[in-house]
């Protein structure tokens, strides 16, 4: 028997509904026997930008083949198309509201199908619950070996701009928040390069400043705001011994100012 | 080797505790190899209402031959009866309690065990987490491939009554709240057949007043209230671009009033 | 091909921010087709403390040979020492902060070794995300069959010593609280022989008596705290239909004092 392909699957389903119990028990059924890895399930409900952030974050890290299933969905049942976008290396399944932006800005687009082909959609489709009825049985049916030109239409995808902004040597910039972590730290779209940590590095957002740029968590004194270089190369401001996003309001979205001195 | 069955897991147990993590390793132990799929873990603690809803929601979806475990079990280490039942096309393990109520009220039960034989137990069986000691070490011995009727002796399960209420083509009726979801959606035990959504339909919960029908989330105006017929085929009410129970401050089994008008 | 080892994954990554979906990337990357089982992601952040008691309390479930990874972390990135250590039955990577330390007072330390080896983390080690960049690449290798002396020095370990506490006959005896729970149970370090419940027990903590000792949580009246043997031996402290960990305020490291009369 031909090994299945592996799929990844991130939702902002939680896990007190069986959401995302009902997925796996489809792809269960359909493709017996394949390996089911679980990004993440409790992204802040409704935010395909927090989604966006989280599926960049972890893309990379998986093998080549590896289907991934993105439903943050808060237009489930409205005319919003279902895209599955082939890049080099992976497979991409999920409704067309930005969620795949980060990602795709950092991939060539090979080949974008829209989802239509009801054929590998459950028999019954609701409304409201398309991660069961649409995207688990269609990821399923892709594990088994289906070609996604089955599946609808091509489409051309213009490549989403840059959702990162790269941090001058020196100046302002104006860049914004991607998402908020589980420890409080808010991580920004401002990409520094690995270079002197020491520059002067001054920080705006919602009227707070924080001040230099440490190493790790464990530098910033107790009860002290700091930004760092996070382990996705991008700016995020911490409290140390508490959680950023208690002191500073913001969600994935606001704005995010630096200034840089030589 | 014959292939281990599937085993499901459904419990109130969170995931902060290891109490979930110490039942899979029970059964790596016992049955190496099993495939294990988490249906939910986040139940409301201590509510077999809302688990036995959540078990109904998904079990259609899983393969034959699936061993679902459900664990949501507030009489544990009390006289409460553990249950295996076999029903068609699956396997139920859980304590008597109602968490399979709504499952069997819907399935012909073909044989039912009570749970007792402490050679498929853990050696020690402790008074309060039966999760691991028996109910996980039955399962992976299930899932090797015992019969249900070394497990005990065999009962006569009365099928519960219909946990669910057709609502009328005209007229009213009186029915219950099964669960609050990750939405903060009102899932009711009001079955709707697919039909004409522009009937007037109004709905009495905690003394307000739901009116309509709606297709899709995205139909209902911004922060107002509405009822849509959910992927479960039961009407559920939701609050556009919030959460209904924050509104409407109900739990699993409060009474919901439906009237019906040509 | 060889079968490979299984890995049993605790971190305290929650299930928002796709840290354990990186980790498990990386695994399937290195390693495909490792079975990889979650002991429990929700443990409180940044509290080894709670870690510890998390991981004693499932590991000698496991079958021999899982290597158990563990990541709560809050000196990520210092000069805290990352550990792997043999004991008769299982392989342990943690960082050096306690979180083994009760695993460790209970078994023998057969072989320990700093982890220094970058051939076996990934190519570009953050300062902030070791489960990612070290431990995830490292138990993944482990797996696949390298001894765990590639991967640095041999260390001598200090045997930790006992986090237990026996409860004597009779006379007093102070320990401490090691995690409270999902239900907000609240575990201490006291052990307790299995013996005669009916003794007069009286525990003190943050100046409330809790008095008796039951066997069941159903026992306790509604309403009230009550002591009990867990499913662990250890006492613990619960409120009947409510949360103890509500009323009395603690978190783990607190003090708790027993009195035993005969």
């Amino acid at each position: 028997m031909k090994s299945r392909r592996l799929i990844a699957l991130l939702t902002d389903f939680g896990d007190g509904d069986g959401f995302v119990g009902a997925m796996r028990g489809v792809i269960a059924e359909i493709a017996p026997g394949t390996q089911v890895i679980d990004i993440a399930h409790d992204v802040p409900p409704q935010s395909p930008l927090d989604g966006a952030f989280v599926l960049w974050s972890v893309y990379q890290f998986f093998p080549a083949g590896t289907i991934f299933v993105a439903v943050v969905d808060p237009g489930v049942g409205t005319e919003r198309r279902i895209l599955c976008v082939q890049t080099s290396r992976h497979l991409f399944l999920a409704p067309e509201n930005g969620l795949l932006d980060l990602v795709l800005s950092q991939e060539k687009i090979v080949r974008a199908v829209q989802v239509t082909n009801r054929r590998y959609f459950l028999k019954n489709v609701s409304d409201t619950f398309h991660g069961r009825d649409i995207f688990a049985p269609v990821a399923a049916h892709l594990s088994n070996g289906i070609s996604l030109d089955v599946l609808g239409e091509r489409i051309a995808l213009v490549q989403p701009s840059g959702g990162f902004l790269n941090v001058p040597e020196r100046g302002e910039a104006t860049g914004r928040v991607l998402h908020i972590d589980r420890f409080g730290n808010i991580v920004t779209n401002l990409r520094f390069s690995q270079g002197d940590r020491k520059r002067n590095v001054d920080i705006t957002i919602k009227r707070r400043h924080v001040c230099g740029l440490y190493k790790t968590y464990a530098e910033i004194a107790s009860g002290r705001l700091g930004a760092l270089v996070g382990s996705h190369g991008l700016i995020e401001i911490a409290l140390r011994d508490g959680r950023a996003s208690d002191v500073i309001h913001v969600s994935a979205g606001a704005l995010v100012k630096i200034r840089i001195e030589a």
